[in-house]
C-alpha cells in the first residue's frame, strides 16, 4: 500500500490494479479508483483522460524516449537500425516500470475488452507517426521513412508478445532484436520461415 | 439517384454519402440516411452496426479477397509475395468499388474524425490478424508469420496513402509493388532512403 506516498499518478495507478484484481476493470469506477487513492475525482482526471488510460500511463514517456532515440542515433547507422535500437530502448523502459506479472494482467485485460484495444491500436498508431516524423527529420525520405517506422512497430509488438509469452525470462530487447532478424530474412526471402512438414501441397 | 434500385445496401451507402456531402458527417443521423434511401432505421441496422460502418462497407469482402489469395498462391511463393500479391488484388477491388473522388473523400473524412480513425485502425488490426492466420495456415511459422503480416499491412497502407495523394493516377497495385520493393531495400540496408542533402550532421 502506497497510500501515503507523495506521487499521486503512482498512487492512482497502484489503486487502480488494485481495484481491477478485486472487482475486475468492468465494475471499477473512476470515482472507486481515486477513492482508493485517498483523491478526489478531480484530481484523477487531472492525470489521466479516462479510466482506460490508466492502463496506459507511461505512453507518452516511451514515445518521447523513442523519438529521443532515433534523434540520437550515429549519423551512420541504418534507419531500421536506429528504430530497432530504439525500441530496444522502450523495452528496458517496460521492464524498469513494470514487472513482467503486471504486464501479462495488462494484457489480459486488453485481450478481453474491445474499448481497451482500440485504445491500445491507437497509441500504437501514434507511435508509428512519431517514429515517421523522427526518421523524416533524420533525412530519411518517403515512403521508406512510413515503412521502416510501420515495420519497427511491427518487430516491437511482435517481440513484445514473445517476450510475454516467454518462459525463459529472457529480456524484451532479446525479442526485439530477433524479431529484426526474422524481418531481414522474410523481406530477403530467406530463412526457415516455412515449416515444411505442416506446408499443404496445393 | 439510386432510390429504386432493388439493392438496399447501395441506397444507403449512396444516401449516406451524399448526405455527409450535404450537411456533414457529424450532423447526418442515421435516421436521415435510412429516410433519404427510402428505407427504415430497422433496416440500415440490419447493414451497419452504427453510422461509422458505412465508411467501412466493403471491408469484409476485402478481408476475404485477402486471405482466399494467400490460400491459394503457388506453393513455392515467398510469404512476404504471397501477401503483397493478395494486397494487389485487394487494391483493384478497391478501384472497381470506389471512385478515386470517393476515396478522397473518405480519407478527408476519417483525418478529421478521431471515431473514423479508431474504427480504421481496428479494421487493419482484425485485416493484420487474418492475414497472419492464413500465412500459419500454409505452413509459415512463428513469429515470421506475424511479421510478414505486420509487413503487408505496412505496403498497403502505404501504399494506398501515396496512391490516395497521387496526381498521376497509377493503379494502387502500382505503389502497393512499390513499397514492397522500398521495405525489401531498407530491410536490406539499401537503397536511396536517405536524402543526403537534408541529413543533418550529428
Amino acid at each position: 500500500m502506497a497510500r501515503w506516498e507523495p506521487n499521486p499518478q503512482g498512487r492512482l495507478e497502484q489503486a487502480a490494479w488494485e481495484l481491477f484484481r478485486e472487482r475486475g476493470y468492468d465494475d471499477t469506477t473512476v470515482e472507486e479508483i481515486a477513492a482508493r487513492a485517498g483523491l478526489t475525482e478531480r484530481t484523477f482526471f487531472r492525470y489521466y483522460a479516462d479510466k482506460r488510460e490508466v492502463l496506459f500511463s507511461g505512453s507518452q514517456d516511451l514515445e518521447k524516449l523513442v523519438v529521443d532515440a532515433i534523434a540520437a542515433a550515429p549519423a551512420q547507422a541504418a534507419p531500421l537500425e536506429m528504430v530497432a535500437a530504439a525500441f530496444e530502448a522502450a523495452g528496458r523502459l517496460i521492464q524498469e516500470r513494470r514487472t513482467l506479472e503486471l504486464v501479462r494482467r495488462r494484457q489480459s485485460l486488453i485481450a478481453a475488452h474491445a474499448e481497451l484495444r482500440e485504445r491500445e491500436v491507437m497509441k500504437l498508431a501514434s507511435l508509428a507517426s512519431a517514429v515517421t516524423t523522427a526518421l523524416l527529420e533524420r533525412g530519411v525520405a518517403q515512403p521508406a521513412a512510413s515503412l521502416i517506422a510501420e515495420s519497427g512497430l511491427a518487430i516491437f509488438k511482435v517481440g513484445f508478445e514473445r517476450w510475454v509469452a516467454d518462459a525463459k525470462r529472457q529480456d524484451l530487447a532479446h525479442y526485439i532484436r530477433e524479431a529484426l532478424s526474422t524481418l531481414k530474412a522474410v523481406t530477403a526471402g530467406r530463412g526457415r520461415t516455412i515449416r515444411r512438414e505442416k506446408a499443404a501441397p496445393r
